[in-house]
């Protein structure tokens, strides 16, 4: 088999057998395929695509590439989720604990963000003492215990894709849908989980701009699903505005125990309720999405998902007063009012906007070795719809510069105001199963 | 500028300015762009194309990423010309003398053969004493006193196309016309012609299969050509079968003396009286090409190309001798008959076939490192459209090899015989212009 009549084959529009799949995948891993002919092959499936069965089997083959994990020490059904990604999304924060509290054990690991904000390991790291490695046993221990664990994704998850996405990202061949949905579902795999949530965000703030786009990649994703035996259920979600109201890692803490109070941002909290009603029926809690739904509103306003929360933080050397007293989370020196230049209502809050703003205060990482300043970021005190006088505050930042002039011109050009209030737009579009 | 930002834009279709090719084709040939960017890129071109404005800037930028050579100091118009080459095509070495005896100057540089038969550079060699290399002053000398001399190409003529071609090679783009196109145009360019007759060769043993894409090609390079002012000129001609009877590379040069004699096969004397016209036509030596069809048929006739092509072997340091007695060249140890074995017309020959037969004896590389045998070959005694009787010569084995069943099983393979004479297909198909 050779490398180059592979590449022609799918350049001609021909499938790959599941053999050719995993000999490309394995060549790669080893280095015996080079960049140069992995690139030219990913622009091929940019323009020729891939059907249902080389996708799953790609997935596999890149899952196979590393490490597996084995949660078979839990008991019972191990869901996942997983987010294609926005600003403000701190959905795992709350998702997580409310999911474990329902009984369903939730083992989860997470990347680093690269980009506008920090991933969930770097939100978490926001709390002091908070361990995010841990041995295999007290991982297992943990989830078996109090029914959730979270640490960062062990450093040989998925090879084949870690070096793939990496290449894709500079010969722009990251946006095909077969290579997007199998980069997610293979870490899925390895990850060792039984079923899958996925909250795919689709809006001008996400990945995917249209709602066609955005229901593909979910079809596709839970197509894999299917072929591999992983029940896989995708939640369609709005990502027009950031998610919530703060943007930034600590802010993000707090803003997640505020929403696991019972509190926060309505749109935050129903697209949680949602994530979560999928996943704690996917592991076998609840027998339909309106029991589910109405029994994790109940956990939530009980603080059963709060204590689950406290408990996690604690088990991994976290300071759970944090929990009681966000105020102890990592603090910028200085907070400023961004104050509306015109009145009316929102019409728009441009979410990468916000997001670049958030990263430039050094909320987020430009490169892989950049540092993260758990503290900073932008708190949104007025979001679509809203209605806004003049000299009213829209935005505050919290930062750690003196000079942050750029920052307020940038957001406030990323918020958008007119005369007449929009129509509201729903935070759940559709879902996927 | 980013090279990603490049990929992408021609990924989606996009149209390249003059810069933005210059700027890869400068950052490939430097290594500051990385071969799996480019090989992305090659694959882009490949799905997306290229308009003609910019084929003509990727041919210059290519042209002029090394040595550009000036041949100023030769009077008259520089004719070149190049063939896309095929299995037996020995047409330069007629063509080059019959123009220079016309009085055009030809200041040919060639390259070696990788694939199955030599190039013009290895036919050459296999006269004794013939030097390939000669010093720039000897080079121009040479065709100032006999209007023509023969070089191997520099080693830095278009780095940029040596490079982009060894990478399409191994990532399936190499089958695209703007880049197959600009990599044939950027040689000659920046080998100086300023004139350019193309050779395209059509059919099951050329790269073109079909009329459709060889005047595709055809038209690229001739409008390439329009756009920097070269006069270019095109001829479609057919390669259904290997050209002549002689594949090897002592054997081609036997048989290419035959040609510049008066005699050999007819349709060999018909291709290259074709090319050499349209190459005197363009150095201004004829107005048309009736008369130079038969200016040049006069020359041939009267023994003034072999004379030219006797004194060009000995101003290179070659055995003129050769020339009168063409059975001084290198001579294979063994000869054997290739018999028939059904009787009937000669319908097709599979070019590539009697090619790979060749290169198996020793007249080709499958690598660039290997070895040439510049005795062996093979004679076809019978072409398309011939008839064969029951266990009569079809083809003769040049070889210096004790066992060549292999090689006569292809070649009996290579032949189809069946029971109706074929219809006559023409040499020259067409000419673009």
């Amino acid at each position: 088999m050779r490398m180059v009549d592979l590449i022609q084959h799918k350049r001609d529009g021909g499938r790959l057998t599941r053999e050719q799949l995993y000999f490309i995948v394995q060549g790669f891993t080893r280095g015996d395929i080079p960049d140069y002919q992995m690139s030219a092959f990913a622009m091929a499936v940019f323009f020729r695509g891939m059907d249902e069965e080389e996708i799953a089997d790609l997935t596999m083959a890149m899952a196979s590439s590393g490490d597996v994990v084995s949660l078979a020490a839990i008991r019972g059904t191990k869901v996942d989720k997983h987010s294609t990604g926005g600003v403000g999304d701190k959905t795992s924060l709350i998702v997580v604990p409310l999911v474990a509290a329902a009984g369903v054990p939730v083992a989860k690991m997470s990347g680093r963000g690269l980009g506008h904000t920090g991933g969930t390991v770097d939100k978490l790291e926001s709390i002091r003492g908070f361990r995010i490695e841990l041995p295999n046993d007290q991982f297992v221990r943990n989830v078996n215990e109090n029914k959730m664990a979270l640490v960062g994704q062990s450093g040989n998850l998925a090879p084949a894709d870690k070096k793939l996405y990496a290449l894709r990202d500079v010969t722009a061949t990251v946006n095909s849908i077969p290579l997007i949905a199998s980069s997610i579902m293979s870490k899925k795999i390895a990850s060792g989980a039984d079923a899958i949530v996925l909250d795919v965000k689709v809006g001008s703030g996400a990945f995917m701009k249209s709602l066609e786009e955005a229901r593909e990649l979910a079809s596709t994703m839970v197509s894999i699903g299917k072929s591999l035996k992983r029940r896989t259920i995708a939640v369609l979600s709005d990502m027009n505005e950031p998610l919530g109201t703060e943007v930034g890692n600590a802010l993000e803490v707090a803003e997640a125990i505020e929403t696991l109070r019972g509190g926060g941002d309505a749109r935050l909290r129903d697209i949680c309720l949602t994530l979560a009603a999928y996943m704690a029926i996917a592991g076998g809690a609840y027998p339909d999405f309106a029991a589910a739904r109405q029994g994790l509103e109940e956990l939530l306003g009980a603080g059963r998902a709060l204590e689950t929360f406290r408990k996690f933080v604690e088990a991994q050397g976290g300071d759970p007063a944090i929990v009681d007293d966000p105020a102890l989370l990592p603090q910028a020196a200085y907070r400023l009012a961004v104050r509306a230049e015109h009145e009316g209502f929102v019409q728009a809050i441009d979410a990468e906007a916000v997001g670049v703003a958030a990263m430039l205060l050094g909320a987020g990482r430009a490169k892989k070795e950049d540092a993260i300043d758990y503290a900073v970021g932008v708190s949104l005190r007025k979001k679509v719809g809203d209605r806004v006088s003049f000299g009213e505050t829209i935005a505050v930042l919290h930062s750690n510069r003196e000079n942050n002039r750029d920052i307020t011109e940038r957001l406030l050009a990323a918020y958008t105001i007119g005369s007449d209030q929009p129509e509201p737009v729903p935070v759940v579009y559709d879902v996927v199963e």
